[in-house]
């Protein structure tokens, strides 16, 4: 097939990290060359780090080394390290001449001014700042295609951008009404590191709200959406399910006068008409978690009160895959010239 | 300890009858007399029904006959039966001189003209929909001195009024604007009859919303929040989750200009100064499920967007308790002159 | 790449069906052609059978009718249909001229005499009962090699006959001691049918032991260990466990004097030294569900008391894979001269 | 109802000492004076500690002090304490004259030489391991009467011993043949330590065997059968299920020559004439872990191949309730003079 791109894998050890390493495995156009964690470590063999990969890679997850990545020569390198560790290993690996797919949040914001408050650090390389590409893919593809750094979006984001941002664009909502998302995700999507909020029993068979009117994603959503923090029309609050993976997303909004339901239809359809990771509920039947979970899509689902204008519309994604690995991988095929689900579908 | 009001439950082999079977068995007022099931059937002991109630009684279960039960002189009738087989049998039930606490939807409306569209059934006894006490323990305690038929509220309008109902009674919510009431139930909530949505491999690693918009519990909680249904201020969302018990609902509410986050707990501590079984959280814990799984409280939580009066409500029962058993048991205490929480504390 | 196989997949409204259509529509060489319920029931686009195919496939889950699958000329049929029907219809299916892979237990004992007792019906076609070819794939190769009709394992037998099988072959095994295989498995196991031990509130958060000495996967097991049934060396106790999928089988067996852990390694190593499917766990780390779960692997560990030759053997497969779907199409690549991992690597 | 006696739980930040607590709080015969961590830690309020408890007591949990416990005259002292830790403070809480119920296992074993190999410490105590007396309760009743300190058992044995030791007793198993004791325990038995392997991710979809032929439990279960460690008879695996309590428990041993089922129910029936929480399920139904959480009981069943005398002996127990607080309570109960069921019953 002629000589397939290179990549690496910062953050190996981690659930992203282990997904994103499945779809290199099986993504005909790269070659997995390299493993790293972001915290220091002995070598220990990818197949010791997650047993599921035994019998599929013989590649040891090493500690993070600049030189070392630098001499693999590689075409693409994925981040799934922390927020901070992204921040201050980005430029280095650009300067490998890779393209890079950050899945923290350490590029995503525009607004430099917001990092001491949300991720807690000061944000030192506006310049990249400006470069880096908001991979929300199929809202970005023309700026993706070549694009050097990108920054993944969140997971939360993922599931409320998509359906809302186009619904927004097209001028259909209520102004001066609020937008309030009512998100609720797996567990995986809380890190692998283990804590009393992930322990098995105080997560099963019950369920939680946390981080209410502060959660890290709000700036994240509210750039995707246009709605200014200051403005406090967006209200988001995450929930904790007890299931591994997945997040749907229930999402209230006012519709402007006499926009009827057909209406989303409509404009989903266009904005989404050559997205084969996006999938459109026509009726009744509303997305669920398992219709996408350990798979690549975004699903979308509206229903409304026209009388009112009052909408609900339902999304559902994986949080480890079109809210992580994968749409990073859908951004790396756009950035390299694949077809965006290559490796994917 | 003198004579114990003899005890029935119609409504046995589900649910909210085996929870009211274990209630009454360590209950020191009640006896129970005799258990019953609104299909035919044959006798069938309740530790066969029940397993778990091996060794804890020795009574059957057995099909429903108004003689019979009426020849058992029971003091108190807990029908635990399908909405219009109670609406069916509760007269009879009250000729036997006992006071029944019916658990289903049937007496629960004020406008009977919500019955068919609501429960499929015209509703034929006016005389007693205006008699009957609609049962939500701490706000309705007078009426439920000496009441002769109890309503007993449903699962998620109970985890919606208690918290909402005495901030719009102390008038400290904005006119005009939506209820938006994002709830999310455990399994038992939707009975103990195989279908295809309560199948274990649909449930599990899942959650989905049910019913959008026309959730037959949405006019009971238009009833109990005096929000006129066609006013469509309330917004109810109904959701799975892959847990057996408990439903957390998350609120979301605008305050008047100039109401705070104290103001909110100051009228829930006065609303509920004398009711052991709602506790209000002080602070940014919040409730979750965990908490009042297989116990008799509701949990109360709020934080609040001062600067523009949005609250987020949260709120969680055990729904085959405070949602159902417990709440009719605190119930039958008051209707007979027990203190509330007799046999649940 | 030339031309593909066109694959029917009956039996596809049911959980292995749905994992069959899945693994066609991304298998380079097949393409589906048919899909059809058992059950008379009116033409259903596969997208509402089974929301999670949304996007990936135009075609309807029709009846089964014989006259109309052999008008699409298939080179291949899957029945996962129920075990009469299954018995009915392989004759018809196997005039088509396709290759047949019946899921179902209805040609898998060689012995017609026990499907009476195990599967309630009298079995019609000993001559095709002689023909069919056990598919427990790497134990079978050269007889799959354009196999006509293929029964696929249980997906018990195969948690546990690839793993004891070869330690018997290789005369390890102490004789007239019993070979104990403690089994859990996950609900999908049961099939699709809501009934009321696929409840989920009768599964979740419980665990049991069901069938004990009388699970029809007996007779198979025993056939496949080559231990007679009426020798009762064979104890199997399956057990269901609160999960979706995946089977770990706990196997008690005594090794002859002498024997070592490396011995059963060895064994392993030389049995399955070309299957890429199996993978033995060389260490302490066993195998675990998570590992296997949405994986067509066999994973295999064991720890030994070698003082006393008591040997605890370890294995996991996803049950709808490795135990039905992805064993399936293993078999189906073999009987058309495919690589045996085609559409599953 | 007279002066109550007054108890303390050490260890109440854990599992055991959180149901300790409720226990204790409902408990008409004891009264709860104070709550104790083994670490240092500032004093926290219950409430805060174990949220479910709001409402329920306003104790704080304060830093285990010998001295300040002393002060609290207590004539009950639960350790739920780490081994190390109980064992340390076992003589100077004895010196309260209380009576001392040490939930740990570093009393339970006769025989001291066994606790560095299987607990990790030098055992400094022989008198005291002398005088304990091993509270499996329906076993030990004599012993208990007025008992100053007793070795609570661990989870697993009493799943294991209740059973099969009187079966041992009266010489109904076969010598010289392994009793294999395959069992499976919720994730509460592993603590409430947040660790890799009660991640909720780790566990939940997925199921694996641990400490296979060394966990701890091992000379436990040894000794409460008189199968000397040495003899090699007894066989524990034990596994973790993705739930949150319970154990089940499914062993399998060989009768001797004529033994029929009937006379293990005898045995059974005989021994535990008296025993208001232990279970004997007469039939095919056999113990459910859903049948016995939350549940102070033990359940016992059965199945049996007569021909060849392998019994299949399942039992079932909460093993945060029988396998730890509920029969610490028990044991308390008869140390104390009270009925054995009281506060559970």
């Amino acid at each position: 097939m002629g000589s397939r791109v290179r990549a690496v894998v910062a953050g190996a050890t981690g659930y992203s990290g282990r997904e994103l390493i499945k779809l290199i495995l099986t993504h005909p156009g790269l070659e997995l060359v390299g493993a790293y964690a972001s915290r220091a470590s002995d070598p220990t063999p990818l197949d010791i780090v997650h047993p599921e990969l035994i019998g599929r890679t013989s590649l040891a997850c090493r500690p993070y080394r600049e030189e070392e990545i630098a001499s693999l020569e590689p075409g693409l390198i994925f981040l799934a390290t922390p927020n901070e560790f992204s921040h201050e290993v980005v430029p280095s690996a650009l300067e490998t001449g890779a393209r890079v797919v950050d899945l923290s949040g350490s590029f995503r914001l525009r607004d430099r001014l917001l990092y001491p408050a949300f991720y807690g650090f000061e944000h030192l390389r506006p310049d990249l700042l400006g470069e880096a590409v908001y991979g929300m893919t199929e809202l970005a593809r023309e700026s993706l295609s070549g694009a050097r750094l990108i920054a993944n979006p969140g997971c939360y984001p993922t599931s409320i951008i998509l359906p809302i941002w186009p619904l927004i664009d097209a001028d259909l909502v209520e102004e001066d009404q609020p937008v309030i998302c009512d998100s609720k995700s797996g567990v995986t999507g809380a890190g692998k590191a283990p804590t009393p909020t992930t322990h098995f029993v105080e997560v099963s068979e019950s369920f939680r709200a946390y981080n209410i009117f502060r959660h890290r994603h709000t700036p994240e959503i509210a750039q995707g959406l246009e709605l200014p923090l200051e403005s406090r029309r967006l209200i988001f609050t995450p929930h904790l399910l007890p299931i591994n993976r997945g997040i749907l997303s229930t999402i209230y909004l006012r519709l402007r006068k006499g926009v009827a339901r057909g209406d989303i239809m409509r404009v989903w359809r266009e904005t989404y008409a050559d997205s084969p990771l996006i999938r459109i509920f026509p009726g009744a039947q509303m997305p669920e978690i398992k219709f996408v979970a350990n798979q690549p899509y975004c699903d979308l689902g509206c229903a409304m009160d026209e009388a009112t204008g009052q909408a609900i519309v339902v999304s559902a994604i994986d949080n480890l895959l079109k809210g992580a690995a994968s749409q990073a991988l859908q951004n790396a095929n756009l950035a390299l010239g694949f077809a965006e689900g290559t490796g994917l579908l």
